[in-house]
């Protein structure tokens, strides 16, 4: 990616963790950048056209972590996609870029291009847990009862919902991810406590 | 209640429905009533003040509706909660307004108040479905590895997730509403299918 690009991209998370989505400014943006703010909109002419790109980017990022995951196991996958999206707090703004991004998700019915992005996501989070699941139902690992589609559909459902939590009332990203992987090897998972342990 | 504050009560949903939550002015609110913005001023003497005030009216609704239900047995005592919260839209601008929900909710980390607000309503249902789980338990309805904190902690998330996604992507409500029912026939009662049906 362009270097200029880069810093761009950098430079809206910086200023979505400062000043939110709804009160974003170019000027706020290019003010996290050694660019001027007519730089910023030779690359991009519109605020909205910038936030899309910079969801893209995001986009990139999340299905690269993703595709880094490598476990032998189905279960083991299971578990290291839950950690990978409900990981905790990599930096202090974390708990205000994902306010910005929920801000995002409440713009999805007025912007059809947020919207596509969104579901992009959900999309792409959607396909791995259904692909592990079936390789997991494969090689014995999974319950053979499982249904990978309305599985995956829940867990997808369940990572939102911790997300919204943790934005809306402070709700701890490590309880949910706990109680979704509980829900992987207590539940999914063959091999669980005959008598349940759920 | 007052029947000024139940016209005003029901002029901020229609008014929300209509605006959303970040453009919102007293002045929409006052155009959906019958009374002057000067009426509205004498009861709310902010917008803030109304909404916080039209946030308590939502959670009297919502703890109404939650009493309101009276199965005979725990199972099908989770299951009602499920439908009560994961209703399918009453009206057309049921979209419209859970996503000034939402909006409200992305809120939570600038508003001490409607944070408080926000943490009630998942707290009413946390409890209930704990107390469900307990009795479920405590009759043998529910399997006895079930542990009622954790589960009725991830039964909070996954509702908060399944309005997020109907307001972020359209989501159908109906979707996650069976996801999470069959979660409880199928992984919670202790009469389920002895090999899964998970």
């Amino acid at each position: 990616m362009d270097e200029t690009i880069e810093e761009i991209m950098d430079a809206t998370y910086a200023a979505l963790c400062r000043h939110g989505y709804a009160s974003l400014r170019m000027q706020d943006i290019a003010a996290e950048t050694s660019k001027s703010k007519a730089t910023l909109h030779y690359h991009f002419e519109t605020k909205e056209e910038l936030l899309h790109a910079f969801l893209d980017y995001l986009f990139a990022r999340f299905v690269e972590r993703l595709d880094r995951i490598d476990e032998p196991s189905a279960v083991d996958g299971l578990l290291a996609v839950i950690d990978e999206v409900l990981s905790p707090p990599a930096d202090d703004a974390h708990r205000e870029f994902k306010t910005a991004l929920l801000e995002i998700k409440a713009q999805g019915p007025y912007d059809e291009r947020y919207r596509a992005q969104l579901e992009r996501f959900d999309g792409v989070l959607y396909d791995r847990l259904f692909d592990l699941l079936m390789e997991g139902r494969a090689s014995g690992e999974i319950d053979p009862h499982v249904d990978p589609a309305d599985v995956a559909d829940f867990m997808v459902t369940a990572c939102n919902g911790a997300q919204t939590r943790y934005v809306s009332v402070g709700h701890p990203l490590s309880r949910s991810r706990d109680g979704l992987s509980r829900y992987v090897r207590e539940v999914l998972a063959a091999d669980r406590d005959g008598g349940g342990g759920r």
